[in-house]
């Protein structure tokens, strides 16, 4: 029941003969990544093919479809994207002729400088067609490019400040490259004898595929006929890795950052008892399906049963109708409803892990409380969200963000609970890495963005070129 | 996870200035029974407007179509159909003229003796277009009818032997009808100053109104402007409930017979860890979603902590494409994935209110043992499947009901898994009613069928006419 | 540019491997009959199988949905339907289940009894589904049934009044039946061994199919595989032939009641120039593509040249999006645009096969006008339409009518023509038929219906049966 | 029936309240120009609004998409592509973004050193996302800008050689541009107080527009809230247009190049006649709808009866499903089919405007001949394609075009006609111009092609600026 969406999931193949296929099975595998549009884009040795569309992964692609990707190796996407900018035109992959001939791509993430890299491209007479970061990306390509792609890759890697885990391919190569932070996760594996690249391992496990390793961050990985090559650019960076990957994003089956989503999560709910217990609890229900795993742990540690106190329907898609004024505020309701029983005459402790803009809150906590529960607590598996995300994630403003405009007590009587308790910053971090802070970016919990200027970028690339 | 499907759900209501969307918004509620295809037949007091269409509630009824059904009184239908029948002349409500005007009809159940009573109409020179049921039951109120439409609803429910809770419109009428042996579920309640029936409780909760009452076994009611009638034209009848809307079909945040599905179905997680524990055990995991309210009771019994081992993809839909040969089998595990971290070492259960087929399951074992627990125990909060049903609900035949033509033994080998344990009937019974098996319906486990022939059915009617 | 639509065309065809492609195909060639939905139903000996949607034929039938019509047997139908009852509901063929097995039925024409009849078998138990007068067939022919289809048939032909040229299917059997007044036409072909039958020889041309006779008014030919045979229940009957196929519906190319529709309708527009030559006229323009071949006849006769003055464009559908008002009136616009520099300073004459409501006639002579003429002289090639059709096609009310509500003056004026001239009603016969006016039907210009209660049918059944 | 395409046809307005409906409205007017894809593209002052689709005008505009397209200026484009390139990537008009803000163009015309120009912007770092001449003509612009947009249109066409009927729209302007050589037609009009500009004629007449003046060769009309201003970057230049257009392309009642197409036509028919006379014709007939024009022309000077003896059905669009084996070769039958009675037992000629592949001419033959004339000659109204067109028309390449193959005996024998003619070189122009062959383009006819390198383009610009 989480208010943030992430923008995309990545994937690619390279040496399978069933490469459109495999991609479309592994997007299914990133679907909770991106459910605006989906793409794959193939190469058939000499030319690209691409089919991109709005929709799920499963209404995008027929066998008619698939049939007309042929090729050995391929590269596929899925995109939530805000309301504004909702369109076929922003739909990736993206694919385009320039100096090196044909090239797609498909990212991850969110370049911070794209208006400014955009406004210099255009005094150079350059021409863009659509608003998305993507487009910037295969123009600073095509601007660096110097009879070898790896130029154009490292020339973009040089100006794009942010996060991107992002994947290329040309009619002979697919080329895997993550920012030097390694905001957004990526990971390789293997199936036969071809290379896979995947926003989450989620994506390999449904086909079958090894898990080999993470992308490592600032590394550049190209594949081709004559075998796999990797670049480091930049050498050894900072990470700033995204918490929230852990908190929400990633699918709780996912291994995240080298660790395994649920199990952060869970511990994430026990640090969260341990900080703020309920006295007297007698039950503790998540919201499903985001609040799940932080749910059982908070009731292992506060010692109070676990019960699925809340039923979700999965039937009901965006284009809901709402009923007139008389009969409006459905939303909530078409999804979720309490299990009257379980709630009456018990203090409820309902976990959640995130509030963004509270009004959901509210409207769990209403419904909650009309089953006759002697109490009604929510417990947050994060921090007070108060700080929008450029590295990625489509945050409300700052306006919208109710822990960035209220205390938890203003934010208590807004949501109607008798108690709010968040975890600590400090507790996250401890759940999540077992000690510091280090290697990740909480920025939207505490403000401190780890890029902003050209300056937080890591060092110039030193040439320093690594073999595989 | 279940390879059963309910055939419907039905909804009405009488005087609400929005009855159509009070009756879009009420299917939603009811969806989980019926995937195929949704309808609404509207009244505006002289005509009825229908629409009908495959398809899932929210894609059926655009804001448009919603214009286009005015009226006060509304009745819908979801359904979910057999692939040989799976066609737009069934869907429903369906609606006709006969010699008391207007009439639409939608049902939830089965009519055993539906053959028959068609070869009988048609000899009469009457006219069928589609197979379904509920025509029958139309072409038995229009030869019954008598200047009365009651006459006619009486009539109806003399000849028809089986399953149905029905809902009829008339342009002046809403006319309510549940068999005398109650097999499936039925409700009333009230919105405003209107009188709503559905199928389950969820679709009250959801619109906001009161659940009021079951409608009665063998009990029928007219609502028209003078008000509320009852009739139960058979007096009291035996009941034959099927036990397994509480086991798998009705939601868990359902009131069904009376009691809360989610707590039956923990009650029978509960009996089933008295009666099958697992030695050692030190993980109970649930198949999403149909297995977690008895693997929570499970846990608890069994003293093993619960967590969601297998995590549930939302977003595959009935038209996957298939891979080639090499690749293929993909079907359960598009849906399911485990959380490899949980599982490992563990001595693992793994709770399923059902086996059909078997082959699912041995998927599932299959998934959890790649991850390399210590072993991997299925335990069923039901009894084996041995016999089909007729009263409404869509089951393979006998040939392909795992548990008629294999022993525990043969199951447990076939499925793979280290052990696999059903719950008893008499448990099941004791989980469900607190006593024996009266007022229930087990005939899918036991092959005790309640209604077979014309001499099974209740009493002719004594002329007793109750007001409400 | 009729206003008038006629409402159907029929097709069948009986021991052909291809029945369904062959039926598609034949639609094709009746298209011109009826855009607004289309359907075929085939047998395979043992099942029928129906597909019918809204649309043209093009866009109904996909090479997936022809694959799903099996069998050596098949009937199709086009329809226009008025907007009231333009519904899927409505599509034809209808197929049914009853005493006598399966059945599916396509026709063309009107029944007159049609609510008298459904109010007699509603009285009897009976049920409808939809407003068609298809539908009372398929009932009528079940109410009589008797062991054998053929009294089935018969004791319909004896109940419905009208216009009916219609085909059935059985498993095993095609019926073709044409009312005894013969209003609308049918005739049958051969295609290799398959006995073929359709509305129109356009139909028969396309496929490339002989075409052999009418089938005579009060005919039925049933055909199995034992051969054909053809039954006459009324012995010979007066006819009442639709001259408006003549004048209108049916395709130039085609040959109706025996006679080229082409040649018809030149000489139609050769008699209109004898009764209503335009003194000093010096060009001669149709209003495509209705009136070109009466144009043509008009320009030989009055000896002035003739030209495509008027330029039609064939790519706007209905679903045409008006401007706002300042913009408005751009119906015909849409449809027609002048050849300006042919019309200036000319005296024009602007032939037209018949006016309904009188305003697109203006908006032509508007147009042509624009262009700077001497003079625009509307003529008609048929007599004023004074009165609505009871036989099959759809025509407005005689409110509507312009010539039932003005003389020739007050239409020369509300057309704002300089004159306008009609076709006289034996100029018409003579034209037609080069004589009287037996054997046609000229209600719509005359009122002199020729069938209006049941006295007006043809005697009863001899119980004379003929052998082909 | 012919087998040429011209590739599009264009639209734009400046300064009307209604601007997206004008031009759905005007772009029906075209719609002869471009069946597979159509677009408009509008200005609210500040952003651009774009729709585009595959499909005619009238299903790819709802109420609701043009209600999304504010603002009083807009430009549309309708478009023919070959099944290579049939794409909505290469759907117009195309929008972007470069240093001189937003555009949007849409073009008619082909650019013959599209590939030599997309390389070396490629070699400057340029990214080409389709490969339409119209993203090269927005890159050349963005490439030559400036500070004004008129420098990029000018520097564009001293860059881009061949045919441009170009319409581009900023926030604020409108932008009309026609190649020096004038090879497709441009036409400005008034409505109200709004600057109209479209391809033919035809579109100005539907919407009620008066039509101004050709858009003059090498001329650049510019309008903004302040006025309109011509260009005329190159001075009066050698004229090459397409006389092709007044063949087949344009609308018969469309003036095009000063001319009125249907007379132009007529004329081509007379003069036809002169040339190739048929001895003892008693009937003249045209392949309709190309063919009618230049059949009455023909009728008139051979003085032997006009008639439609083909008619042509409406109703097939492109996907229609072909049947096996044993019922093909339907696809001329489905469009045109005879008048048996007009044909039998004469000597028939049949008019056509051009002859591509000739398969179609031979079914054509072969089909009249079905019906029984004495003997069947075919005329066309212009002289053997022999060359394939780099100007905007989408011809077979030479192996396939009959012409550049066969002798006319040869041609004769392959169509089956008793006897074939076409209509010289010098006939052409003397029936289009009245003599010489001065200021068009015949290189299909005759391989003289006027611009093939830069050094047939236009002197460069003199800095001359006149004011409108």
């Amino acid at each position: 029941m989480n208010g943030f969406h992430d923008e995309c999931g990545v994937f690619g193949v390279f040496g399978h003969p069933d490469a459109a296929k495999i991609t479309y099975l592994g997007l299914h595998g990133l679907q909770h990544r991106g459910q605006e549009s989906a793409g794959i884009a193939t190469s058939d040795g000499g030319r690209l093919h691409l089919h991109r569309q709005m929709g799920l992964v499963v209404d995008v692609f027929s066998e008619e479809v698939l049939a007309a990707l042929p090729g050995d190796s391929a590269i596929g996407h899925v995109r939530y994207s805000t309301a504004g900018s909702s369109s076929l035109q922003n739909a990736q992959p993206i694919r385009c002729e320039f100096a090196g001939g044909a090239l797609a791509l498909a990212h991850n993430g969110n370049i911070i400088n794209s208006d400014k890299l955009q406004d210099i491209l255009k005094n150079r007479g350059h021409v863009f067609q659509s608003s998305s970061d993507s487009e910037v990306l295969l123009h600073l390509v095509a601007d660096s490019y110097d009879d070898e792609l790896i130029h154009g890759v490292t020339g973009m890697m040089n100006k794009a400040l942010g996060a991107y885990s992002t994947v290329m391919l040309s009619p002979r190569e697919l080329i895997i490259v993550r920012d030097p932070r390694g905001f957004r996760p990526l990971v390789i594996g293997q199936l036969d004898d071809a290379l896979i690249v995947a926003s989450e391992t989620t994506s390999l496990d449904l086909i079958g595929a090894s898990v080999e390793r993470e992308v490592e961050p600032g590394e550049v990985i190209t594949v081709d006929e004559n075998g796999v090559r990797t670049f480091r650019p930049f050498g050894r960076t900072e990470l700033s890795r995204c918490v929230f990957e852990h908190i929400y994003f990633a699918r709780p089956d996912s291994i995240v950052f080298g660790q395994q989503a649920y199990t952060v999560r869970k511990e994430l709910g026990r640090q969260l008892a341990r900080e703020q217990p309920v006295e007297g609890a007698d039950l503790v229900i998540p919201v499903p399906d985001s609040g799940v795993s932080a749910a059982i742990g908070f009731s292992e540690v506060q010692d109070a049963p676990f019960d699925m106190g809340l039923v979700r329907s999965h039937y009901v898609g965006r284009t809901f109708i709402e009923p007139e004024q008389r009969i409006r505020h459905f939303g909530v309701k078409l999804k979720l409803n309490p299990v009257p029983e379980l709630v009456r005459d018990r203090v409820v402790v309902v976990v959640d892990d995130s509030i963004v803009r509270g009004t959901t809150s509210r409207k769990i906590v209403e419904m909650v409380r009309s089953c006759g529960p002697k109490s009604v607590h929510m417990r947050i598996s994060s921090p007070p969200t108060t700080w929008p995300c450029y590295y990625g994630i489509d945050t409300p403003s700052r306006d919208e963000l109710i822990a960035a405009n209220m205390s938890i007590d203003q934010i208590t009587e807004s949501t109607t609970a008798d108690s709010v308790g968040y975890l600590s910053v400090a507790g996250m971090h401890r759940a999540v890495s077992g000690s510091s802070s280090d290697g990740y970016c909480d920025a939207c919990f505490t403000g401190n963005y780890p890029v902003k200027t050209k300056k937080d970028w890591p060092p110039r690339r030193h040439g320093r070129k690594d073999q595989c």
